[in-house]
């Protein structure tokens, strides 16, 4: 990869000082940062550009190519996070690779290889309802693979506003919110109401009838008259962690 | 009308009795119930079915088509009440019924024929947000013309829900509640979970961008995690309005 | 809770009476009015705050999460009332808890440890179709739980609208109607146009093709032109149970 | 034009019989059955085709291409109708066709240079409410311009279904019956489900919030409860007009 | 059922004569004109008011009430048909009425007690595909089981035109013609530009995508540029079918 | 089929020149250029009117109707290619066509039994993800079967663009370009500004929440800000490889 | 724009022969292949990737805007084409660059400063009706100024299907074809069926009512049971212009 | 406002120390954290809770509305943010208040009585295209406003990605990126997988036809495949700099 100025100007540098031939230059800016599976390309230039590795999204992925794709990535020396697996994915993959771990709730399987030192700095993951559990445990382990500590504070939907404020000083230690709420999604906007932290807000599809899978409350979210939420995909517990603990580390590179 | 077997069986003994002729019983059957306009059947039974008289909805008729209905009712002695009337057709009809009144922040005209006495349980109608104040003033007035008490609770959308806590009281009073909000309507979530009267939900347009002109705030209330709490049509004042006096009326029929 | 002035103010007295210690009134002030249970927080307070116990809505919770709260609710000698139950579910709370009633058509179940005497006062439950029972059964008994009467008027549906007018008497002698009513959802105006009670209509998602899962039903009830009408979400029979229960309760808090 | 083959047959016979020569055939053949107007190809076969001559859609064609399209009309002796005609345009038609009528409730020019006598059997045109009379009379006067009687029940919405009742007669003798209701278009099924000639179902843009431009009384008569009900696109009261001339007729030809 | 005001004035009549005593006439006039069934009222007077009997929509009904409403319709002598009856439910029927029919390409129960002599003129049934024979079929038996000729022409679809005006012969002879489509319905269209006969159009659900289950193949054929369509709901064969048949015997009453 | 001039000029001299009987003119303009199988009517005609013989759309068709049709185009001498078929019903087929293939990533059924030799330029097949390749594989398939070379470059989504700038050479060197992609689809617009050749754009139902089946990749791909990109439906890999195809050709017949 | 490998290579291969110094390699390498204008970032290098100089899309930008974008354009002596230019802006822009050409139908400017000759092959623009007028100029104009002759073939609408047979030599004898049509938009399947050349459809927002500002032609056009057609944006005549000239070059690439 | 408990247990400390009367605290406790105005309810407790004092939302309010609760902020030494405001309406205000300035790309309203200190870390705002500033200038001005410095980088969208390559380095110099985008919205995803900061995505109404207000990029952003982006409400300028200052100074307060 060779969009980065610097690194370009030190190998034209060293063709200059013949340090370098032309053809190993071309091959050096060649360095693809993928490994071509067939059916995939697993980027391994992923952590260089955004600070994370790869993620494996399991849904629509057979058991066998999730295995080709954990192998490259064990193989790279990369922790693995594989998201909406299957309880028969995941035994299949477990077949293979008996250390890595399923978390059935959350449907997530993860191979910490390498430790991540958890940032003292905490994420809030608050829920409207026992529902929404799939959802918040993606969003907690995606946060906690990488290296945030999680508040979890859950059940305290609108509809009995007194378990909110009870955990309200929860909320407000924590460095980022993470708002998660189905049918009507009214509780982004009373949290968003209350906190001076950034609040990352969840839809899910928990409901029936006119929340017409998960848009009712996605609408709610991105219409809150609360200022300062931002709202990620219908049961995207995995995008909200992700950018929480983006958030979260911006805190621990200004220190 | 001739649904009700009494009125029925009362007019066929008086033919058996030879009170009536089958001619005149024919004729008092067949009264229509409405006074034929051309453009419209105004329906002057509609007090003796449901309790109040018929209300005009003013858009989408002319001035002189409204002018026409509003001769009608005052012909039969019934009050007048015009909803969605543009100043410009409020200015026409002024001009030939100089008493009428016409309320311009809720686009409605009145005349009040015949004394409505207010009931002394009132009607607490509590609105998000600023922009909301002409569905309000609809409802408020809508309450008001048929003899309901109303307090006034605007402002206290959930971005600042202290300001509706320190008005609970207030509400909490009341036998009916209408939550008038837009954007994303969570506001009768939250109220709905705070009071044991019913709530009457009205969302309004008001907003942009992915509200898609109330849809936002009428999916929110329909799918409302709290219970309690009923709907009407995206800038409904009028509708809401009515339904509450005629449930804070059943207190009245009762006592 | 603390929201209530009196209670606060009688707090304070106490502490500056010396009859309450700074330790022991935040206890009690911090009362949270519920019990935590990990994957939930059952609202022990709504009661106190709704004038109802908290109702279990069954769909996405597991059974042993369902039977937790059950086991909660009836520590706190509360009435139970869980919708939404499929019959697996059902046997595995019954199991548990034989002396549960599972009414299999509304998929309820219920446990009245406290008898709710019902108030003489009834609400009128009138649907189109055959199709509509299992939401008009959930809206009967859930009414029935609270303690009101129930007056059942079903497969009226205006395809053969004289059905409809040969038991208005028994819809007009109630003091709240329920229409429930799939496909084109026409019932709730025909009924609002021909009653003076508060009407809350129930779309069903009974229908196909064009009727896109209830919506159909939804948009004729929120735009009816007949009066009166407030409508609950598609499929929501316990809704529309639990707002009628309220309504019906007021002509008895009035007497 | 081509497509029926008696008509070919006999063209071939013609040319075996050398009573044609094979150019002329070809001409005849190819005898396109239109004229070619630049912006317009006006179609002068489909009175041969379908039993009525080209109607012209005014909106979104200039005066001057309405014009031409007259022009053309008029000297292929076809009497004229052009839908959906602003004011504007229908000025500047009439000063050079002077003789046309403009109908400017329907919005609609017509030029009757053929006389088209009426059948005897009417077409009953029923409308819910004062707002729905742009469109009644678009269906009114297209059914009248193709020789039809028409009866007008205006105003008969279900918000007051008695005045339904007292014109069943009037609808009940027509042949065909057009139901034309804007917000929730319950009048179709109502009407539907009370007679036995075939309905066609007009929903109109009339209404507000969530009836999306008509959307609501679409779904509505799509999904009703009642057989016999055909609809037609939102406003489309030329569209239904002309259906039910087209069954109208069909009593004629057969007898 | 009393609508009909010559019946009234004849029940008076008699009342004036002393032929009818009060008690009876009001038994004559509440004569329900349905059968109750508990979760049904069997509408006994529709062949009185719509020319035909009841017929029972089987989807979302129990095998047992489907046979509860067919012995009720049984007893009353009437013709029985029964859509969308899946071949389970038709199983359960067949071993108690074992003369009953079960089409299952249609998925429809007919009983013909009364024989129906079949109209000379025909429907024309025309299919873009083979994939929309359900629906042709649930349209044919249903017209074949009210008296009416069939022409089946399947597969004629756009892509392949030719096959079209190859049957357009047998669609310009009969009096009625249903076209049925699914993906983009194009053929309503075209079909409409052909003939002089009204065109009732079935979109189907058939196809995939932007399909959305039918609303592609339903929006083309409202906003139909051919006139003389008129459009049934999604996949509705016995609606298109029902609709046909009263048009076709207009043909029969006026000769 | 007569729709070409020349070909009807031609039978008219000869029916001048009595070469043809008119009888035998009209059988071979009655020629109906497809073969009915009561079922479906297999167009024959279509490799004269379109350059390719009809594909059998293998959805919503039942194992013995695909029998059927293939059965008359392997008698019409013509290559088989059948789409979206599963493996129960490829069983059937192969059962009785043992040597046709199957090809299973793709649901796809081919039998050549005429060379179709490919062209030497290619079309390249960009794929976003993994979960792509079904959709990819049926565009592939499709354009082999109809003599194209495909260059396949799979899972190059813009979440790692570099990806794509590896494989820029290979597309660059094709002759029409082929992007499909789930979720937000945006690798079309990237492609599209990088390439001066024609981009066929499919979206994929790959995703979940707001992608809604496939219409978030679809919607972005129509409001593309790139030039030169046209789409199909969701899902459609077929239709892209027939159009592709379609163009790549264009070239060869122009040499 | 340093993509492409050769060059890269090329540049390397200098540098070691001391032939380009390291700084002045980087400013090649960084020559950004646009010019920046506060407000925009005019794209100069892409007529190098995609063959074709950007062109202006005038809705949006003021018309300064736009003439600055136009002055950069003429100073690197490219040829301009600006879309969906108003009149108001379109004179604004005159006063400035007199010799610029204004189509007021199709509400584009363009300045030819570079010859383009016309490739011999054409592209059909095909239309279903008058109202399409502006958007078939928008395509016409495209192509043409990208090299291309047109044959205009419009008004052929469905309704009158003859008009197209009538025109079919005209358009089989082109390259590509661009069918253009709003209400239901079935034309283009007609087309599709008709013809061997890629079609490219272009939905228009001509119609009301259900078609939904194009939506309706869009679907039809998507789910087209005919193969060999891709779609553009709603009312895209530039798209479908441009994508088509592309195609047609492909003929002359090859050549 | 009381929420917080330490404020309460200082509070009730105060009673039993008989420093403060129960009066007195009531008073206190009851202070309502804002200023009535009749129409709005000013929320002056919001810098305490939220960090930022409230923000004017301008559209809905009349001049009159706006001026009163400017009147407040300035009265209560609050810096004055109103977004939305037309230019008639800025006029009425700056009428009064001469001080403030008016921003009309941005339509917004500033007055900073109190100085706030840029932080060093800068916000990233990058837009699609030159037609999305208005979006981008509310989202710069709103962040400048809260004391961050913003680096814009304009018109880079996918179209021509070399110049989004250009400026990669200053957006990857910055803490958190905007990225605001219509027609398809691709440049969020781009961006996403370039950079390792949070990506805050805009969706904006710029497009025509199927991008339906908007809703085309807000599918496109919420569906992304790149990981670390939230999204907010179509055209919210004002909210993604707020969310993004949040951000940006969560890095100050952990220093």
């Amino acid at each position: 990869m060779v969009e980065k100025e610097d690194e370009m100007a030190s190998i034209l540098q060293k063709i200059a000082d013949h340090e370098l031939s032309v053809d190993m230059a071309m091959n050096q800016l060649k360095d693809p940062g993928f490994v071509e599976l067939n059916y995939a390309k697993v980027d391994t230039d992923r952590p260089h550009r955004t600070g994370y590795p790869e993620v494996i999204y399991g849904e629509g992925k057979t058991a066998s190519q999730i295995l080709g794709i954990i192998q490259t990535m064990v193989s790279a020396e990369m922790n693995v996070l594989v998201t909406r697996v299957s309880p028969e994915k995941a035994a299949a993959v477990l077949a293979v690779y008996p250390k890595m771990i399923y978390h059935d709730t959350a449907q997530i399987l993860t191979w910490q290889s390498i430790d991540v030192p958890p940032l003292p700095s905490a994420i809030a993951i608050v829920t409207a309802g026992t529902s929404d559990l799939r959802v918040a445990e993606e969003a907690a382990l995606t946060a906690e693979a990488f290296g945030n500590s999680v508040s979890r504070v859950y059940d305290v939907g609108v509809a009995g506003i007194h378990r909110l404020f009870a955990r309200l000083d929860v909320i407000r230690q924590s460095q980022v919110v993470i708002v998660i709420a189905g049918m009507e999604g009214a509780l982004a906007s009373v949290v968003g109401g209350l906190v001076d932290k950034p609040v990352i807000a969840v839809p899910t599809s928990v409901g029936y009838g006119a929340n017409f899978g998960g848009m009712s409350a996605l609408l709610t979210m991105l219409n809150s008259c609360a200022s300062g939420i931002t709202v990620v995909n219908i049961d995207n517990g995995f995008g909200a962690g992700y950018s929480a603990s983006q958030i979260n580390h911006l805190t621990e590179n200004t220190k």
